[in-house]
């Protein structure tokens, strides 16, 4: 049976894009080797068309059918589970421009085109494309789409959600969606586009996007700020968003411990503040302005958050170089993390408000049930997102604080985000890693309308089985 | 069985908050006058748990729902059929401004608050909220939410669907949906509150929204610029868009014969121009800089584009009486053709590069067809949507000019914007008016999708029926 439908898919794309046994290790297995499922095979198709003939034959075979991008999911959102009855569908090939349209500000790109092949297209165009994640090399507009990427701009730009305007998309049936429509107002209808948008590839295969591009800052200006408080950080924010206005492009906060931490990974005495603070902001802000115009109004306006005692000290980027230095910092500490071992992610929001509370509280609780963890907080906090991550006491080995502290150090951070009405999962999506915690924190009636949309796109259920939407217990 | 219908409905919401008979007109016939239908009765619940006992009730009992806000639709979404069937819930009294967070910029309001009780609301914290449309004074935000309004900042600020982060949603069944969330960034499952942005009640009813608030911009800067082609006015906006980014908030071509009328209905001698040009550009920017460096810049970059030829001739407001008075122009033209009668209106989007095609050969078209008719061409040219109106000849009545042109006009004006890739209803939506219309420019699948959404979320059909969705042929 199994060799049937592997004769028939070769037939649609051809024995070299037909991988099976070894040849789809690299397709089952999420990139950081958490989660490790099966595959009947592993299918890369070159064109929408042959997305559709693939999507037709397993539709009508009853083959569940996982989308992959740039496998760069952290939850297991892009690998199959270990039945072995899926077929991985990678976009790969589907890596085409199709289309650059200056005047219009948009651009036409496959699935499968990586995020730093569109940025460059963008750049090379004289334009910008604004999305911008630390997986951008490998990482793909498809991929992007669906898990609604977020990173280190969505203050100034907005989410992957915000920066597209029309999807082609094949549906559970094959059949072909085109919505590639290039268009700042269209009320013509119920707008589709954003049932697949974040949807984790479970209700169709993007194939293809409109995306929006923007004038390309003339200016950027970069700044590490050395505060006190998490609330003196915020209040900083909220100053530079009445001065700067929507030119505040990153807002990124980095605690004392998330500073030490990635200063020893990057072999480095200092940052340069030279003195660590409780806490860090790294701030950008990007204009249309003259540089010289830019830097003047920047310095003027962390001038006054010093004045009103918000900022102990500041150093702001003289050229590129520093610049690029400077994000380095905040860039690394995933990293500084991964090689550490032993830290507990979470990826949660509140609203901005309520974010000195939640580190407070949530610190608070932390270190009552786990002595002398290190506090690594970071991340975009002028969108209230925080990855909130509690690494392990250098005096103690990472699967034992994994063992003893990691269930419970998720259930204290996912809560405190919840009692304050934030986000289990800010960016990183839901996956198979989170799908079951939605059970606890998204009522009985939005689990439904979720459910109701699935079986009215896919009634098979066939796309991306058991990601995103939990087992009901009275089964919709 | 009516009487007791409303019986029941009295018990909900009381006496005085259920009208019949000649006390329903306001809310069965469209503010034009042009839509009229019927209604078993007029609910005003009070609160969310009101119109949840409405729909609970009317679900049970097989009764179809007109919800309706400010009734300002232009293609009668908002009043019910003639079967006199329908209960048209009417959602004014929810009329509460629940919360403002000025760090977190968010307000959250119910669904009758008018649009300006809550732009006036943000202004008086200091902050903004952006939508901006001619009928701010009687629309309310669960129609502006739920026919995604656009206006005249949609350029900077986006749509009515970018300005939300959350909604309170009672579905058809009564039961309430809380996704009040006040989240930048919140990829935890489906984004459910898109399906219904924009779906014209016909999914669920919106009872209160998060709305985005921005900083308030210190310095506003307008200019009327008189260009010799659409062309020039498109290249000048790429050139605004470069030199000011997203600070250029608005960009509103105006045709020599949309200015001819809109100077008469005024009773002025002529523009601050002095002089008529084939077209004019009112061009807004604002910024959170001081006027005095807005000022320069604009300044600034308007010589830059008169240096390279395109634009002939510009008058800058000096003050703010002068910028309500260059908008007064902008904004009367709607009037003036109601008052000329004998216009034909077409909401039309196309990409922004096809708008100088689109106008000269739609004009040729429509003039070839009906001649001497005025070209009474404006709108909001920088999202691409022209409001392309064209009107009788001064020799003709209005009714002779509709009768023999109308239809023509629409259809010729319609196709060719589909021929280039655009909408035919860019910010005014569906409604009943344009409902069959969507057969011809959109493709099988897509209606089908909608439909199936239709059915997931209302499968009685009873919300705002034979609004939005045409009946498929093979009926899905």
């Amino acid at each position: 049976m199994s060799d049937q439908h592997v004769s028939h898919l070769v037939a649609i794309v051809g024995a070299a894009n037909v991988l099976l046994g070894d040849d789809t290790l690299a397709y089952v297995t999420d990139y950081r080797g958490v989660f490790r499922g099966q595959a009947l095979a592993v299918v890369r198709p070159g064109c929408t068309e042959e997305v559709s003939a693939v999507m037709t034959y397993c539709y009508e075979n009853g083959i569940p059918v996982v989308p992959q991008g740039g496998n760069t999911s952290l939850l297991g959102g892009s690998v199959p589970d270990t039945s072995g009855k899926a077929v991985v569908l990678a976009l790969t090939r589907l890596n085409h421009i199709r289309h650059i349209d200056e005047l219009n500000a948009t651009m036409v790109v496959e699935a499968g085109v990586t995020l730093i092949a569109a940025r460059t297209t963008a750049e090379e165009a004289g334009t910008l494309f604004p999305l911008r994640i630390g997986s951008e090399g490998s990482c793909q507009i498809g991929g992007n789409l669906s898990t609604n990427a977020g990173g280190t701009a969505v203050l100034r730009y907005g989410n992957m959600r915000d920066l597209v305007l029309g999807l082609e998309v094949v549906l559970p049936n094959g059949k072909v969606w085109n919505g590639l429509r290039a268009l700042r107002k269209d009320n013509a209808g119920y707008d589709l586009k954003h049932l697949f948008i974040g949807s984790e590839g479970t209700l169709g295969i993007i194939t293809a996007a409109v995306l929006k591009l923007f004038p390309r800052p003339r200016a950027v200006c970069v700044a590490l700020l050395g505060v006190e408080t998490a609330d003196a950080a915020l209040q900083t924010f909220g100053l530079l968003r009445q001065r700067l206005g929507t030119d505040v492009t990153a807002f990124e906060l980095i605690s004392e411990d998330a500073m030490t931490l990635v200063l020893s990974h990057l072999g480095r005495q200092h940052s340069p503040l030279m003195t660590l603070h409780p806490w860090h902001v790294l701030v950008e802000m990007s204009s249309t302005a003259t540089q010289e115009d830019a830097d003047a109004i920047f310095v003027t306006t962390l001038s006054e958050a010093a004045e009103r005692g918000l900022i102990s000290d500041a150093a702001i980027a003289a050229n590129e170089k520093q610049v690029a230095d400077f994000w380095l910092i905040r860039e690394e500490i995933s990293d500084a993390q991964t090689r550490t071992r032993g830290s507990v992610r979470c990826d949660v929001s509140v609203p901005l408000s309520s974010i000195p509370a939640f580190i407070r509280e949530t610190s608070a609780k932390v270190l009552a049930a786990a002595p002398e963890t290190r506090m690594v907080v970071y991340g975009h906090v002028g969108d209230g997102n925080v990855h909130f991550n509690p690494l392990r006491p250098g005096n103690m080995t990472p699967e034992s604080y994994l063992n003893r502290h990691g269930d419970s150090i998720t259930r204290i951070v996912d809560q405190a985000a919840m009692d304050l009405q934030g986000s289990i999962s800010a960016e990183h999506g839901v996956g198979t890693a989170k799908r079951d915690e939605l059970l606890n924190v998204r009522s009985q009636v939005e689990l439904e309308i979720g459910w109701r949309v699935k079986q009215a796109l896919d009634p098979l259920n066939l796309l991306n089985p058991g990601k995103v939407l939990p087992e009901l217990p009275s089964a919709a």
